[in-house]
């Protein structure tokens, strides 16, 4: 590992893009949950493929680590450059390369946010549908395989990702999928790619589909008096095949979060909050549909919305869940779990998830993409108190053994990064055997990204 | 490469399911195209993941060659065994093995066939939607990536995979995948092995996504003047976003080769088959949305039905386009071509098509699932007639060319087998060499479907 010589090596491609000033690299050796701060040697801030292909070939004739860094909002730590060496920042490769509107799909490139995208489709009567919360950059929601509420409807960047362009660890440069909307034509590398995390190759360009806005949206927030019943409301919904666009829960501590951040004003229950998409009759027929099965469960003080500045404010106010969460008990870090079962699970998972905190004393939100299964715990906690460290552990640790025991998944769209490491072996068994083999066949000598998502990768 | 040692290591595990009989051998070594037969040394019928396992350690210690059999249905001589060793049948692992109605998905072993699945399905309200037109193994279908007339609504094999059971090149038995709807752990290995052709591993099970069986079901048939029209129409409606369950295409040969075959009864012009689902509101509203379209490029001829028994026998019709377009030149052999191209390439592509078929002087049907901008041409020749094997290439190669340079790929959903693997570089470029390494990587002895699907892989 010759980081000196990459550097040096760089320097003539990058200019002064190649930066090793201590506040840029402590801007990208930080994270939105508790992993400790961990600088690269120097952050890169290539501009096109070739430069990105150069500063690969670089890196691995040198050995020297290569992280790409999108908009550094994953929650496990995924971005920081753990075993130092280059922060590849994809944020000068920010530009819509092509909107194919007639084939309803656009070409990006990597560091572009989803909402600067959804800002430049404006005009065209598209939109790009997956949303996480933050405004992410397009490269790392591929690469982390990222979905969040509108999911249940649209599927997530495995579904959503058509073809994509990637360097890889020798900076050889390729093309996996097509423009086409299905293809057979040899292993599926660009999904093999997309849920890498940045340790197969660096994904350059992305074609994605696109979605026509829909004629009619109506959404709504309704409450209901117990965990269960709001969560049983989402089994049967969505075992109706009512053709959701969002279906979200919110527990009472969330809800509290919600009314301090955002002054949401509701009251202290658990909450279903949902959405509509289609043309007015079907989105009639939907909404008559949900609060048929809603009020099956006791559903109470429907408030239902058309216009766009309130459902504006309401996904806000969801995607905000983060930082609300954190006013339950500021000035401590949160740790976020993401586990994702059967539907039929779901109430299960979720009254069992609220009986551990509890019993366990911790201060948590729980918010969810209940219609896909998956819901996250926001568990508050003080990394200076080793007793509440231990007792975050035995949550995480319990909830994971739930979800596989559910045949579930420990993660159903954070990803792994650091943090979940330890439950790979667990939910894959042999086959993290094959993923180490081919994590060896693509980047023989490790470079990038080392030490995540796979054990003894490093 | 020590065949005999490795059938004398599977005959105590197999007994007398390890066939060595000339029948067995040939019904193996034939296939539904143009192919020339090739007889595996030995069948092998496993009824067991730990059999399979028996079977892929034997041949991995003897270097012996071993290609899985589902239905042996493929239309590229995948399924052919072109260098001997084992074909491994799957035909008596066709059990249903769970299904799980209230998460929509179920359990089954890879030689069941869709049609058994779907019958097994009947009292539960649910159904498998995947359909490639002839009655496939469910295991070759994930191998193939296959899809059919509804993937333009419920996706191809790549979207209704949750997960799968799959035995590796040396035995080695994982899983890969999760029962939930989502999940970020990893490479997606379970979609890596979906399209891969039996040359990465042997798939022993398979969770399904299952669908509700609509409330509301629609169909007809109408035709156009011009094959132009037909696909403008199509085109339009795609774009347009109405949510077709199934359209299909025929041209006036393939009319003729149904009249033939099905006594359609329908006049020789270029048709679309289109089918709802939805509730009947639904329905209604995608039907008179695709009527007005239609109207726009004169269709005429509507023919409607809501009738089951009906429905039955259109698609029925369909499905066995393949033999139809047989009766137009008995006693030949068909090449059958699979493109698929944006949609907002289709016309450029269908009339190129249908214009060189005609300066080439072959006689050929075009047929196609053109709501993905897939379609096949059916062209019949002699394979003693040099001149007319000739012309059949002059075609196919020409239309794979065209299909690259309107940026789509050149299979929808039959994939590579032995007959497309001359267009792997020009399709996959660099990522070709990726591929071979994932190959070089899980089957160092390239026992698994060796000379399939990659060149020079053998
Ligand atoms: C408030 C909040 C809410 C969130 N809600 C959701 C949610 O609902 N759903 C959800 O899925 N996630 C959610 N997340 C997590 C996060 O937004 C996603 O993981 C997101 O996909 C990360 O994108 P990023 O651009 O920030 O990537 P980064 O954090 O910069 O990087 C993530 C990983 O991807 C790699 N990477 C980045 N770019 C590339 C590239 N071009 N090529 C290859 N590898 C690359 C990095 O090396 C790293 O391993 C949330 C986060 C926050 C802070
Ligand atoms: C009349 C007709 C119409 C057709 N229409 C369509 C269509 O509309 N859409 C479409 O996609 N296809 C279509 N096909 C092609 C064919 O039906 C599909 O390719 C199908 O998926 C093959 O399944 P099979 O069980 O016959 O597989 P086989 O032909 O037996 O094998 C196909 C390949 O998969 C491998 N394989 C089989 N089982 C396994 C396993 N368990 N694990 C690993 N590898 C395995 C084999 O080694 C081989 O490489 C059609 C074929 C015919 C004859």
């Amino acid at each position: 590992m010759d980081v000196a010589g990459a550097i040096a090596a760089l320097r003539p491609v990058l200019g002064d893009r190649l930066v090793l000033s201590q506040a840029v690299r402590a801007a990208h050796g930080a994270n939105e949950t508790w992993f400790p701060e961990a600088l690269p040697d120097a952050v890169a801030f290539p501009g096109t493929t070739a430069e990105v292909s150069a500063i690969l070939a670089a890196c691995h004739a040198h050995r020297c680590p290569v992280t790409a860094h999108g908009a550094g909002s994953s929650l496990e730590g995924h971005h920081l450059a753990v075993q130092g060496g280059i922060s590849l920042d994809t944020g000068r490769m920010n530009r819509v390369l092509a909107v194919n509107a007639e084939d309803l799909n656009v070409v990006v490139q990597p560091g572009l946010t989803r909402e600067a995208l959804n800002e430049e489709l404006r005009a065209t009567g598209l939109f790009f549908p997956v949303d996480p919360g933050a405004n992410a950059s397009l490269g790392g929601m591929a690469a982390t395989r990222a979905s969040g509420t509108t999911a249940v409807r649209y599927g997530t960047m495995r579904e959503n990702v058509l073809a994509l362009e990637a360097v890889m660890a020798d900076g050889r440069v390729i093309r996996a999928g097509s423009r086409a909307r299905k293809s057979s034509t040899g292993y599926d590398l660009a999904h093999l790619l997309v849920g890498s995390e940045g340790t197969l190759g660096i994904i350059t360009e992305l074609t994605l589909r696109l979605q026509g806005i829909p004629e009619a949206v109506s959404a709504a927030t309704c409450r209901f008096a117990t965990v269960e019943d709001a969560v049983n409301c989402v089994i049967l919904t969505i075992q109706s095949g009512i053709a959701m666009a969002r279906i979200e829960f919110a527990d009472q501590m969330m809800v509290r979060g919600f009314n301090t951040l955002s002054q949401a004003g509701l009251p202290e229950e658990p909450h279903l909050f949902v959405e509509f998409h289609g043309s007015p009759g079907g989105v009639r027929e939907q909404a008559e549909a949900f609060g048929e099965i809603a009020a099956e469960f006791g559903a109470g003080g429907f408030a239902w919305t058309d216009r766009a500045e309130d459902r504006a404010r309401l996904w806000k106010m969801r995607h905000d869940a983060h930082y609300a969460s954190a006013t339950l008990a500021p000035g401590k870090r949160t740790v976020s779990t993401d586990i994702c079962v059967p539907i039929s699970r779901l109430a299960e998972a979720v009254t069992g998830a609220q009986a551990d905190l509890a019993r366990l004393g911790l201060v948590a939100t729980i918010v969810g993409h209940v219609g896909d299964g998956n819901f996250h715990c926001a568990v508050r906690f003080d990394p200076d108190d080793g007793a509440e460290v231990a007792r975050v552990h035995a949550f995480t640790d319990a909830l994971a053994e739930a979800a596989l025991a559910l045949g579930g998944t420990v993660s159903g769209e954070h990803g792994i990064g650091l943090g979940k490491i330890k439950f790979m072996a667990a939910e894959h068994g042999e086959a993290l055997g094959i993923m180490q083999a081919i994590k060896a066949g693509l980047d023989p000598r490790n470079i990038l990204n080392p030490g995540k998502l796979l054990p003894g990768a490093d």
